[in-house]
């Protein structure tokens, strides 16, 4: 059969680390995982539990397309409580995933031919989303003094119809303050473009609070999701944060694209929130683990590290150390069997010059995997620092 | 903020009845529930009881994009069982529901502006995502004589990149025979349309066995999910059935639209297809409805349906009672207490003059409706009778 031009996505480079390091496992190796975007807990014990209960009393079909009226005011509610925002529920849409949240606010906001901006390095699925889509991706390259985050001279003249930003980051974990969000929603506005704030990293943060783009602008989409801070990953369960006049356009498209949220998601999503405590250990591992990155990847000879503020993740600049990211990854795993992700899924230009490292496994995972990470740089300098 | 013109979705005016038949309910009144479009049962019990040890037993986190490889198997071995086809289970895509397989398949396979045949009456949300991805959707009037199914006379030179049929079919239970099924795809494929199969009703038949597309050509898409046969609607599980050449295309979409179909959902769909005495016990409630109904509805004044091989649904011509079903249906909901849906969700056209009846519930709920709906026609004919 003939394919579309639009299904002619690229592949995800890490999807090959992933199966190295599976065959690798499967011959007998033992592998550290830094290649993993996902948090090696699962649901809070609470979400589960919730859950099974909820399976005894009754069917779960499906929920109206927003989602359930109690989870959408539960969501409001932690915008007062993280942010101290008093937010309407009705403007709070309950979606599959944060995927979901792309596609309802993409398909929302823009027409075939349509131009959206969005950092590089940045999350892959945004690019091969709107391509998919009949959109187009334009990347902007970011400055490392502006922390690998899109400031407005950017995109200026660039004829966008869309801006979208991350903060905390996916790859890097830096981080937008309020004057650099407020920057960046103007000049959006300015030049006409919808602006998308990805929260999904939100309540992952270590020094200071995630700045929501709501605390500047009602006039935005928010995505956020239950697979990061609320470690549920494989439950595909998110939401957006829509302006009141977008509510009945986006539960429309929800509507006919998706019906609804998968319902037992939204029931184990509702009672996780009400977790707080088994939240805030898994969030104290990550603080730890982020730690002991910031001490060992230097000491490794990864020194030239974006500010990781938020998330699990440590961007790196190998350019002192390699021309070529992926067989750099190839070599790490081979001779230290500590899997990483090269740079190219989340920068097709630069990212040969770039590593990224996760750290939401367990502490003891990421102490082993830096001694090996150390162990391994120790040797490769000696052997090509000549003698 | 500015919305695009793709996201200019039709509302479901069967929201309106649905929302009318809360409100009747609110105020007091017993409503017989005929309009809506899922099993009043659950998930079987033994899918709910998998899911609940699953989740003590440790994370649900993202499964690979393609799905659970024992999901995939033993859907391929169903092919097995209904149909007696040797299905290679690489071919098997597990989705988020049928909508998920429906954003994967018209992505695969069309680009900007393509256009697209689908049945009318049909599938409201077909319309409505080939719209939202910025593709032509083209009604087919189809014929009563050829039981509301479109024939290749009905697209002949239309110039079509796909086409989708359903069988059964929604609003009309209707279905393809072999040789219509096969008629459909050779002229398809005459003209370089791709030919998916929307199957979703499959294991819903009540004298003949429902016809696969893949018992004529392994060239086509089919598209099926767990929430009808299987009951499980709110939990957005589905599959695809690719030609082999069409895997990697659809995997690299699906990682980047979805990540993965929701992994609960997995693991209860993979318990619930050995759940048969309870999956039959439940198509016998449907066969018992479907008794009811063909019985029921001609006393009361709806004679004029299309002939419901399948699914739960029954598609009535009521042209000599009306000309304005939307209206009909208000007052079958006021004066009845029986809450039916207007055809116009399923031919924007033609819809005026039909009503859906959904029997997908308990058999005294339609029993009682039945005998509403003869009081109900037999005061109305009464009124509009000259003495």
């Amino acid at each position: 059969m003939k394919n579309s031009t639009r299904s002619g996505v690229d592949p995800f480079i890490v999807m090959d680390v992933m199966e190295a390091a599976r065959r690798a496992e499967e011959a007998g190796r033992h592998i550290i995982h830094m290649e993993v975007g996902q948090p090696g807990t699962g649901a809070p014990t609470g979400a589960t539990k919730a859950l099974s209960q909820a399976m005894e009393q009754g069917p779960l079909g499906y929920t109206v397309a927003l989602g359930l009226p109690a989870l959408r005011q539960r969501i409001a509610r932690l915008y007062g409580e993280w942010y101290n925002l008093d937010l309407n529920p009705d403007r709070v849409v309950i979606t599959p995933g944060s995927s979901g949240g792309f596609l309802l606010a993409f398909t929302a906001l823009f027409d075939s031919g349509d131009r959206v901006g969005i950092g590089a390095p940045g999350y892959p699925s945004y690019r091969q989303i709107l391509k998919a889509l009949g959109l187009v991706p334009v990347d902007l390259p970011t400055a490392p003094e502006n922390r690998l985050q899109p400031v407005p001279a950017d995109f200026a003249g660039l004829d966008l119809q869309g801006l979208m930003v991350a903060s905390p980051a996916n790859p890097t974990g830096t981080m937008l303050d309020h004057t650099a969000m407020s920057a960046l929603i103007e000049a959006a506005h300015g030049q006409g473009a919808s602006f998308i704030s990805d929260e999904i990293y939100h309540g992952l943060e270590y020094e200071a609070k995630a700045v929501t783009a709501l605390e500047v602008t009602d006039e935005c989409y928010v995505i956020n999701s239950f697979s990061k801070y609320f470690s549920m990953t494989g439950w595909r369960v998110g939401w957006l944060v829509v302006p009141e006049d977008q509510v009945r356009v986006i539960e429309r498209i929800a509507q006919n694209m998706f019906i609804c949220a998968p319902h037992a998601s939204q029931v184990a999503a509702l009672a996780a929130m009400d977790c707080e405590d088994e939240l805030q250990a898994n969030l104290d591992v990550n603080r730890r683990n982020r730690a002991l990155m910031l001490d060992g990847l230097p000491k490794a000879g990864f020194t030239n590290i974006a500010p990781p503020d938020g998330a699990f993740y440590v961007y790196a600049d190998v350019s002192d150390l390699t021309d070529d990211s992926r067989a750099f990854a190839a070599e790490i795993l081979e001779k230290a069997g500590v899997a990483v992700t090269p740079g190219l899924d989340f920068d097709p230009v630069r990212g040969h010059h770039t590593l990224r490292f996760s750290y939401a496994r367990a502490s003891e995972d990421i102490e082993e995997g830096l001694l090996r990470l150390q162990r391994f740089m120790a040797q490769r300098a000696a052997r090509t620092t000549p003698a």
